[in-house]
């Protein structure tokens, strides 16, 4: 049979309690595929294993065609955004409650990936948001995100006011504790929370929702990918913005966030017989009820 | 100037008091401008206009290269709907207070409509679902809608439950009072209502929306709109269905519906500067506030 | 050791598989702790149990001063509503997963009962809706309502306007599906899957919930339960009202439904440490979360 | 005619522009109608008025029978929360658009007053939330609040946790951006946009509304007001906590916020004929529709 890889990354939730022997295990595992197997560099420092190579995660992108993540959605999700602009698959092994990306039970792992190594997979892309910061005509911030950019009102402020523009149309100005804009990854992130629809993976939109909107009318909207959301910081004090997990603070007024599609996209495989909808069903619990 | 429309047709919300005036003056202002115009039969019927040839909607879509429609939002997804597979682009005159596809005021219709008769227009293309009821195997319904299918409980009975699939995936079990499939279009309409989010009109996609859903966690779904969606009854009594205001009552367990695009979709001219987002912000008051 | 209750009204949730060895034994281990037994006469002839004296729903009221229902909530509701009028306390054992006010595990019966009828258990209230649809100033329905009181369009038709008032104050015209006025018994019920909030059992109010409201802004609202809340039909075709399970159909235009609070309230028992609270967290899997 | 009234306090927003004269012409024609006027001190020193006696507002509070409040709802619950424990009653005159609380137009004030300084008025009484943060057994900050107590996450902070008891029963922990425990009076104000229903003064209740709760049926509850709500910090970072405007900024983990409803509560006084219910239609536009 001909190898369907080559080159495999491995990269841990290295915080986890007594996750070393499980990421020598999968590595072992996966040479004896006749893989080669490097791990990511912050994994191999924390845990200690220097069986196998460590590289940085541009040497990763570079000389890797698989990754295989074992973590939670979080780690999940900033290992993919480093890997999408070298189009890396990627996935996904948790050792605790499977994730909506993260969906090979660890103790299954052997006989899920398996048939994959084989060839014998789904494979799933996702968009992702590229931000900028603009302040006086300088990009001041630049981040990818998987799930969200958010823009928020500080902690013991009132409402932010934002003005939306997408292209050269103006939206509307949203007066809220924040704004989220999200992907169909996020839309099951915050922006849920948030009261924002679930969006299909395929769906080329964003969602935008503001947060405790203080007109009720204000409600969530999905906005097509293809040009850039614009959001300028009108009213508010200690305004912040999160891409993903990373901040910038103290943004003022007059600055701009703006958001388009990056040309890259995270790769996901899935095991066979994968399927979104399960996915859904299993982590929202929709086939329990309330009573 | 080259002509850019030839003949028009005019359907009017014939039972509005008063009409009669000004669909002859509208006629008049067409014929003035060297059109050919025709009245939609009904509207003719029934305001007695007799100036004019009366066409059926058929001859009407296989003619005209115009429809001006003047009413509200309901008269123009109607008569959309029948226009939908001739690709006759209309346009919409408001008595009231303007629509969110009936743009154009009575008292500035000619001032509007004179650059737009010249080819100075916004055109905008509006998808649209295309449903059937399935018995036994057997198509035993089918319509087009422009908004949104629901399947409705009955009156005086509890809840419905409903399988939905996506193409040969299944989705969930929806427990609730009713499900609404609604296009871009409706998302405005029914869909919002039930908590459903605005999808911009470019959004390939349709918003599942489960009414008052039994589980919390059955959210507003957004699903491409590329597969054949399939709601099937599992159980409730005295269960319906609606395509637009098109009903089909006394469902049996086991009747499928099944929603997918419609090859056609709807083409509406709107002014030069028309903007959807203006269209948002005039009819969800976003800039008026709770207080 | 004084007994606590004297005489055992027992009803059984007649339908459910396998029941009638579960209400033999249930009656005898209540025999054994010295009370008499009697079952109701429905749940006797459906059983076909004749060990036991059965009575009447009026019988077991007047003569009773414990129930104990065997079934879900609904079960319990049906029987604490003609209950309430005597001031019979109940208990609920429940068979499949617990309720929100049938909290005994059918396995634990035996040692959770046994201190309760020794007088260990914390007593709870709760209100009952009583309704009445007018017609021409004539009361032409009447019923008690735990849950709450719906009012609902027919599942073909369109939306229903609604006027309410409180006393002799207007509150709004609602047009919408529908309308709840909800318990707080009812504020986990249906009114829940609507939108509306949670009311905590001790609060003297009703949830007013509409269903699908057309104009955003129209909120649950939390009115007093001291004085009467009428709905009047202003338009919509096939409009119903429910009063729990009991429906009354064809309402009028002009119709009006009133809503007061019963001057009778039920009583429930729950073991010792009961917690409102906890059921909360049980049924609405609050420890549970999304991801 | 017995004068019901003796010596008015007047306060007003001012920083409002052209405030001054509105005050002078207020204050000439309440001491026309035979009421001693006082200023209140910030308002005297601030508009430069010294025509009548400045008061510190304790000293208010000690002597006036009537407040007069010139602005909008924000400075009046400002002013209401200081007299509530004096006890003196409020009217609410307002420059702009009519608040919830403040609902006589500057241009009709002569002629709204007049009755109501004969007694003829309608008299309304709101609870208010009485606050204080613990650390280490001791209360280290406390503050009342009209409208409610806000527990925050930092801007660029991820979610809170939080354990909420209600007297000595648990209710769950939240997590979510934050939690607002609302008086009836706050229903309409951040709690609203958070999700949360609306409150009638009369209700003997708070509403807890979770914000963007990441467990999506922590559905905004309804709980009575007789016993202490409490709100540990559990998780969290730069987590703050807000009692109407008043903030705590630098919460630890273990603080705990409790709010009890105080022994005081602030009275308005409204025109004859003033409704609650007409104020909501009016803020919220109920009669408007969204198309």
């Amino acid at each position: 049979m001909a190898k369907r890889f080559r080159h495999a990354a491995i990269v841990g939730k290295f915080q986890a309690r007594g996750i070393r022997p499980v990421l020598e295990d999968i590595a072992h595992f996966l040479a004896q595929q006749g893989l080669d197997v490097s791990l990511e560099r912050e994994t191999a420092l924390n845990t200690g294993i220097t069986e196998f190579p460590s590289l940085s995660t541009d040497e990763l992108g570079a000389q890797c065609d698989l990754a295989v993540v074992v973590g939670g959605d979080g780690t999940m999700l900033g290992f993919a955004r480093e890997m999408a602009r070298f189009g890396v698959p990627l996935v996904g092994i948790n050792q605790g409650r499977l994730g909506f990306v993260t969906d090979i039970a660890i103790d299954q792992y052997r006989e899920t990936l398996m048939p994959m190594l084989a060839g014998d997979f789904e494979r799933e892309h996702r968009s992702m948001l590229e931000g900028c910061v603009w302040r006086d005509e300088h990009c001041i911030f630049e981040a990818l995100a998987m799930n969200d950019v958010v823009v928020s009102r500080g902690g013991t402020s009132g409402m932010v006011e934002l003005k939306v523009d997408v292209g050269d149309e103006f939206v509307a100005n949203f007066r809220a504790d924040g704004l989220i804009i999200g992907s169909p990854t996020g839309s099951t992130a915050y922006a849920l929370s948030a009261g924002g629809p679930i969006l299909h993976p395929s769906i080329a939109g964003w969602v935008v929702v503001p947060i405790a909107s203080h007109t009720l009318s204000n409600r969530p909207i999905v906005l097509p990918d293809t040009g850039t959301v614009s959001v300028e910081i009108v009213a508010g004090r200690d305004v912040s913005v999160n891409f993903d997990m990373q901040s910038l603070a103290s943004l003022l007024h007059g600055d701009r966030i703006t958001v388009r599609r990056s040309e890259h996209q995270v790769c996901f495989l899935h095991p066979r017989g994968w399927s979104y909808y399960a996915t859904l069903r299993r982590k929202l619990r929709w086939n329990e009820g309330v009573s």
